[in-house]
C-alpha cells in the first residue's frame, strides 16, 4: 500500500552501484541542457530568470518520491509556460511581485488539483481530450510562442498573448527594433537549428560513437550562451541596447507556503485546471513512451499525484508550474538514466548551478534564450498530424482546426476551452446512438446478419433488432425511438425481439426505458422478447420486476425466438 | 422538407369533421383542467394569476404548428414554475414590474436555446440527463414545493428555496398562521385528495360510464374553486386575514418582444438553460409515451423547436416558462384529443376564460390553490423509482441520493446542476474503458473465449485481447495502458494479437494510439497484429501508413493468427 503511493521504496530496495553511475551521468548531461531552458522558459513566463531555475529543483526531487516512470524529467516546460504568462498576464503586471506571486499560486493551484485528482483516481478524465486537440493545441501555442520571441530576437518590445496582437504589436513597433540584438538572435537561432540537424552526423562521421556525438549536439545550447555572452561582455553591447539577463539572485530558494487569497484563487482556478490537463496529459505521454522501451510499468493515477505533488513543490519552493517534458525525458533516457535518482541528482546540479555559475550569466543576452526558445518549439509544431488527420477522419480534423484558429486567434485559455469542450460534445455524440442492426437469418443457417448488408429471411410479423452496445443512459432512450420509429412505419408487426450478445451492461435509466419500451408495446398489441441475454446481464435482471412484467420471453439463442414466433404467432 | 418543420402541413390535410368533435371535447375538458392550474403555478412562479393564464393561450397554438406529438398539452408545469421562482426570486423582488420581466426574458431564452438546439438537432444532449437523476430532482423538487404550500396552506409568511429555509421560516413564523385560512386549506386539500382516490370509483359504482366518472373527478378542483370562493365571499372572510387573488386583468396579453439587456440575459442564461434541459426532458417522455400508444412518431429534434416556440410564444405574450406536462396531456388523451388542434382549442377556451370568468375569481382564497398544487405535486414523489434504483444500482442510487439531498438542502438550481454534472461523471467514467477480454481457443474448436470464464488454451509468447467496443480518445489510453502492463508482467511476450469484431470505429486518437502500440511494441521486441477487422474500419485503416507500419499481420480470422504464430514463431 505505502509502495503504491511511494514508488521510491520500490526503486531504491534493488538500487546498484551501476545504477549510481548510470544515474550520474545522465544527471550531468540533462543539468547542462536544464540551465538554458529553465532560465528561457522563464522569460517565455515573464518570470525572473531564477524562478526557472527554483522550478528545476524542488519538482525534480519530489518527482523522484512520487513518480512510477523510472526515467521522465520534470521542469519548466514551453507550453504551461505560455499557459502561465496568459494567466498571470491578467491579473499583474509582469515585473511586479504579484506577478511572481501569482505564477507561484498558479503552481500550488494546479498541484493541488493533480493531487487530489490522483487520490480520488480521475486519471480517465485526461482521455476526453482527444488526440487531434491537443495535437492542434500545441501547434498553436508553438507558432505562437515562436513568433512571441520575435520581441527577444529583434528588441522590439512587443506585447499579446494570441497571434494576430504579436503581429500586430511587431508590425506598429519595427522601428524600435535593434541591430545589435537582431544580429545576435538570427546567429544564435541560425547555430542552434543547424547543429540540431548537422552536429551529431559531423561527429559521427568524424568517428565518434553514437552516444558521444549526442553528447556533442547537445552541448550547442551551452556553446552559444557562452559565445554570445562572451561577445556581449567583450564588446560592451548591453551599452547598445542589447538586452542582458543581468543579476540573479545565486541563492537557493526558501520554502514559503502561499497564503490563501479567496479572489486570487478563484480568478486562477481556470487556467490552474486547464494548465494541469495538458500538463498531465503530456507527462503521462512521455512517460509511457519510454516506459514501454524498456518494458516498465506506469501507473496514470499515481502519476497524477507526482506531478501535482511537484507542482506543489514548485510552488513552496518560489517556482512556477512543472510538467513532464519530452525532450529532457528523451536526453534523459538516452544518456542512461536507471531510476528517478538520475532526476534528483539533475536537482543538486541546477542548485549548484544557481549558486556558483549564475554571476557568469550577468551578461547573457535574452536574444540567446529567445533562440533556444524558438528553436525548441519548432519541433512541437505537428504538420504531420494536421495531414493525418485530414486524411482519415473529416470530424476530428474540424476539432483540430477548430482549436489550431482560436488558439491563434484568441490564445491559449480560449483555445484550450473550446478544445476540451469539442471533445466531450464528440464524446457524447457518438455514444447517444448505440450501435444496432436490424438482423435476419441467413438461409439455411441459424446464423442472424444485418438485414442491409446481407440477403436473408425476415417474417412480416416480427422485428429482430440486434444491439451492439452496452444499453445506458445516453443511447437508452434511441432505442426507444427507433422501436417506435419502426413500429409506426410497420403495422403489421407483432411481436419485437431485441438480440443482445453484445450487451455488457444496463443501468438504471435503460431498465426504465425498456420497460417504458415493454408497456407501451403491450399497448399497441405488440410483444417484447429479448434473445442472447449474458450470463451477468441476466443476474441483475432476475432482480427486478422487469422479466415478470415483460410480455414476451427471454430466449437462449435468436434462432429459438425466430423459430418460435413464426411458428407460434404466424 | 416544409412538413418537416411545421408537422401542422400533415395532420391538416386529413382533418375530418369527426376529429372536430374529439378535439372540441377534449378541449372542453383539458381548459377546466387548467384554468386552476395556470392560477396556481403562476402563484408557485411568484407571478400574478394572469401570467399563468397567459402561459396557456400563446404557446399552446405555437405548439399545435410545430409539435410532432399529437396529444401533448403545453403550458406552465410545477417543476418549471419552482425552478423559475428560484432563478427569478434571486434578480428581483416578488410583485415587482422587474420580477415578472425577468420571468419572462427567462421563456425568451429559454425558448431561443431550445429552438437553436433543435435547429442543430442537438436532441441527444438531453439523453445524458440520466434517469436516477431527472427522477431524483423531480421528487426533490415535489418535496419543495408541497413544503411552501405551508404558506398559501395556513397564511404563514414563508420565504426560501429549499426545504431548510422553508421549515425554518415556517416554525419561526407560526404565530401568524391565520386559522380560517388553515381550515380552508387543509378542507381543500383533504377533498382534493380524497377526490383524486374515490370519486372514479364512486361515480362508476353508480352506473356512470369510464369517461364520465372520469370527468367527473376532473372537476373537483373546479368545485373546490367555487365553493371556496363563495365561502369566502359569503362570510367576507378578506377581511379575517384570508388571501384571495383579486383583480384578475380580464384583458387578452399583448404582443411584446423583450428587449435586449446584456446583464439580464447573462445572468438568467444558466437557469434558463437548466428549466430548458428538464423540461424537454419531460415533454419527450410524455409525447413519446403517448405516440407509443397509438402507433404515432414523434421527432425528438423537432420536439425541441415546438417547445422552444412555444416558449418564445409565452415571452412574446407575457408569460413564463412552459413545458408539456404529464397529466394535462394524459387527460387531453384519454378525452380523446385526436390532432393539436385540441391544444388550439384548449387556448381558445383559457382565452375567453381569461375575458369573462377572471371577474368571478376575485375572492378565490389562496389556500385553494395552495391546496391545488399541493396535492398535484404528490405524485410527482416517486418512492418507486427510489427502491428500484437501490435494489438495481448502488452507482445509480448513490447519483439519485446526491440529487435529491442537494436538491432539498441547496435548491434546484444547485441540483439540478450536481445532477447534470454527476450523470455525466458517471458516462465518463464508464466510456473511458473499453470492454475487453483476453482469450484462448476452446479445445478441439476455432472459438475464443476468456480466459478467466473458461478452461481455454493459450500461448505463453502470444497475448490475445478480444476488444468489445469501438476505439475512440476516451478509451484509446486504456488499452495502451492494459497492454503495456500486460507486457510489463511478462517478459516471454512476443506477439500481441488484437481481436477486433465488435470494433465499428477507429477515431484519430486510437489510430495515433494504435501507432505508437506498435512502435513501442517493436521496441521491445513485440509483433502487434490484428484479426476480424470490419470490413468499414480496414477500408479507413488502409488510407493511413498504420497498415504498412505494422509489426504484425492482419488476420481474417483469429484461429487463423493463433495456428500460424504458434507454429511459425513459437
Amino acid at each position: 500500500m505505502l509502495q503504491k503511493y511511494f514508488p521510491i521504496l520500490v526503486w531504491t530496495r534493488s538500487y546498484t552501484q551501476l545504477d549510481l553511475s548510470s544515474d550520474l551521468l545522465a544527471a550531468v548531461i540533462v543539468t547542462i541542457m536544464l540551465i538554458p531552458q529553465s532560465l528561457a522558459y522563464a522569460l517565455l513566463a515573464g518570470l525572473p530568470p531564477e524562478v526557472g531555475l527554483y522550478a528545476s529543483i524542488a519538482p525534480l526531487i519530489v518527482y523522484a518520491v512520487f513518480g512510477t516512470s523510472r526515467t521522465l524529467a520534470v521542469g519548466p516546460v514551453a507550453v504551461a509556460s505560455l499557459m502561465t504568462a496568459a494567466a498571470v498576464g491578467e491579473l499583474a503586471t509582469q515585473g511586479s511581485p504579484e506577478y511572481v506571486g501569482a505564477a507561484v499560486v498558479l503552481a500550488f493551484l494546479s498541484g493541488l488539483m493533480l493531487t487530489v485528482m490522483g487520490l480520488l483516481r480521475l486519471g480517465f478524465l485526461a482521455n476526453f481530450l482527444s488526440h487531434p486537440v491537443i495535437s492542434g493545441f500545441i501547434t498553436a501555442s508553438a507558432i505562437i510562442i515562436s513568433a512571441g520571441q520575435l520581441k527577444n530576437l529583434t528588441g522590439v518590445p512587443i506585447h499579446g498573448h494570441n497571434l494576430l496582437h504579436i503581429v500586430e504589436s511587431f508590425v506598429s513597433q519595427i522601428d524600435q527594433l535593434n541591430i545589435p540584438t537582431t544580429l545576435i538572435g538570427v546567429a544564435a537561432v541560425a547555430f542552434l537549428y543547424w547543429s540540431r540537424k548537422r552536429v551529431k552526423p559531423l561527429l559521427r562521421g568524424k568517428g565518434y560513437s553514437e552516444r558521444l556525438a549526442d553528447a556533442g549536439a547537445k552541448m550547442a545550447p551551452i556553446l552559444s550562451i557562452v559565445v554570445t555572452t562572451s561577445i556581449v561582455f567583450l564588446l560592451g553591447l548591453d551599452g547598445a541596447g542589447v538586452k542582458i539577463i543581468g543579476d540573479i539572485p545565486n541563492v537557493l530558494p526558501t520554502i514559503h507556503i502561499p497564503g490563501f487569497d479567496r479572489e486570487l484563487w478563484m480568478s486562477i482556478a481556470t487556467p490552474a485546471l486547464l494548465i494541469s490537463i495538458v500538463g498531465y496529459v503530456e507527462t503521462v505521454s512521455v512517460a509511457q513512451t519510454l516506459a514501454a522501451k524498456r518494458r516498465q510499468r506506469i501507473d496514470p493515477n499515481q502519476e497524477l499525484i507526482a506531478l501535482g505533488t511537484a507542482n506543489l513543490g514548485s510552488a513552496v519552493s518560489g517556482g512556477f508550474p512543472v510538467t513532464g517534458g519530452f525532450s529532457r525525458s528523451v536526453v534523459n533516457f538516452e544518456a542512461g538514466a536507471q531510476t528517478p535518482a538520475a532526476g534528483a541528482f539533475t536537482a543538486l546540479g541546477i542548485a549548484f548551478a544557481t549558486v556558483f555559475l549564475t554571476p557568469l550569466l550577468f551578461f547573457l543576452p535574452k536574444a540567446t534564450l529567445g533562440a533556444t526558445i524558438f528553436v525548441a518549439v519548432l519541433s512541437l509544431i505537428d504538420k504531420k498530424s494536421i495531414v493525418h488527420t485530414f486524411e482519415y477522419s473529416k470530424a476530428d480534423f474540424a476539432a483540430m482546426m477548430a482549436t489550431i484558429l482560436l488558439t491563434l486567434t484568441t490564445g491559449v485559455e480560449i483555445g484550450i476551452t473550446a478544445g476540451v469542450l469539442l471533445s466531450l460534445f464528440l464524446h457524447l455524440q457518438r455514444t447517444s446512438k448505440p450501435h444496432y442492426a436490424i438482423v435476419g437469418r441467413v438461409r439455411g443457417t441459424e446464423h442472424f446478419r444485418n438485414i442491409l448488408r446481407h440477403d436473408v429471411q425476415t417474417h412480416p410479423e416480427t422485428l429482430s433488432i440486434r444491439v451492439d452496445e452496452s444499453l445506458y443512459f445516453p443511447n437508452a432512450r434511441f432505442l426507444e425511438d427507433t422501436i417506435n420509429g419502426a413500429l409506426a412505419d410497420n403495422a403489421a408487426i407483432r411481436n419485437v425481439v431485441l438480440m443482445c450478445p453484445a450487451v455488457n451492461f444496463i443501468d438504471s435509466s435503460a431498465l426504465e426505458s425498456l420497460e417504458l419500451l415493454n408497456e407501451r408495446l403491450r399497448d399497441s398489441g405488440v410483444r417484447l422478447h429479448l434473445s442472447e441475454v449474458k450470463g451477468p446481464v441476466m443476474d441483475r435482471l432476475t432482480k427486478t420486476h422487469f422479466l415478470s412484467n415483460l410480455s414476451g420471453n427471454i430466449y437462449l439463442s435468436h434462432n429459438d425466438a425466430f423459430e418460435e414466433l413464426c411458428t407460434h404467432d404466424c
